[in-house]
């Protein structure tokens, strides 16, 4: 039996999401942010030295990045659902996706936020993190022109790894500013399995 | 002809190092970042809209991600070089250090050396991303015990994408604190591909 370790308000949410598409049988084991310091518990070490999730337990094998779980199970469950045939342009728009979304993409938004949160006057950090957010988020905008899904014509697993980046963009009250993003992200949520991985985060999440 | 645009100072020469492993003729176009702001060219722009290196270009495809680049470069070139078959325990490890790189391991990092360049003073950034740096490099350092490669015993795509990694660790003046890693990078050093690719990156930085 597939588990995956769950912290809330993460990005484990969308392994969840994942799991639902693909239909697969797993065991959700739930871990809470410390309401204070809204870091992660310390059990969640135990189970992987970073202390971080998502972290899925499958046939053997413990994995613990958003990026490599998710090709795992879409290689290993997905027979040619979420993901295109290799050998063709949309696999390689598959593979940058799935890696943009953790490095190009996340870094200048989560120094966004991480200068947002500690709240003392920067020199440089806080204008280049707004300038490069802008920037990436724009061409992430733009790519969606006219289109519903990243990849082809349907949902893949580079749609649900931005879906997080996605999500950032509403959290931060910039869907008018990047309307491609706003109406990909309601055609996301009109996917049952996409609904389902948010109530399931949300009893999860006290 | 595959064409590597390739940037001084940057993680494209990881991909230098991956073509000269693998053998495959490519044409590299060089840029040179600003020798005040140490900001890539506006000419990369043309290349690709988020102005980053490495970007390739290869069978018509351009490609703007390090590992997206690896992935596909060893799927494509690799003849069971550099990859451990699927469905071993080797390819989970495979794929988890290829996302790792560049998310986990990237992100405190990178967050450090803002700072330092930054210059001011902060609340917690400066000590998250200390903190989260020693974790994350002792987490290599402890992977890397009575190893000479991440993945296997041989070298694959996973050591050339955390490379980057283990030199800024030398770059930081750390090899002493982490001598796992140090063994590391003299292992990755022997090798003949990653001396030209040095070799390579050399000529190219003015």
């Amino acid at each position: 039996m597939i588990k995956l370790h769950h912290l809330n308000k993460s990005r484990s949410k969308r392994i969840i999401w994942l799991l639902e598409e693909l239909g697969v049988d797993y065991e959700l084991v739930a871990y809470q942010r410390d309401a204070t310091t809204f870091l992660a518990p310390e059990s969640l070490k135990a189970v992987h030295p970073l202390g971080k999730s998502p972290v899925l337990e499958a046939s053997g094998y413990t994995i613990a990045e958003s990026g490599a779980i998710t090709e795992y199970l879409i290689q290993t469950y997905g027979a040619d659902k979420l993901m295109p045939a290799p050998d063709t342009a949309d696999y390689i728009d598959y593979l940058q996706w799935m890696h943009f979304a953790e490095s190009s993409a996340a870094l200048p938004l989560l120094l966004k936020i991480f200068v947002k949160m500690d709240g003392a006057e920067t020199r440089f950090i806080g204008g280049y993190a707004d300038a490069e957010t802008a920037k990436v988020i724009s061409y992430v905008n733009d790519r969606l022109e006219g289109k519903s899904y990243l990849v082809g014509n349907s949902l893949s697993g580079a749609d649900i790894m931005m879906s997080f980046i996605a999500e950032l963009v509403g959290q931060n009250g910039e869907f008018d500013k990047y309307p491609n993003i706003a109406k990909y992200y309601q055609q996301l949520m009109s996917h049952a399995s996409f609904k389902k991985s948010m109530q399931i985060e949300a009893e999860h999440d006290r």
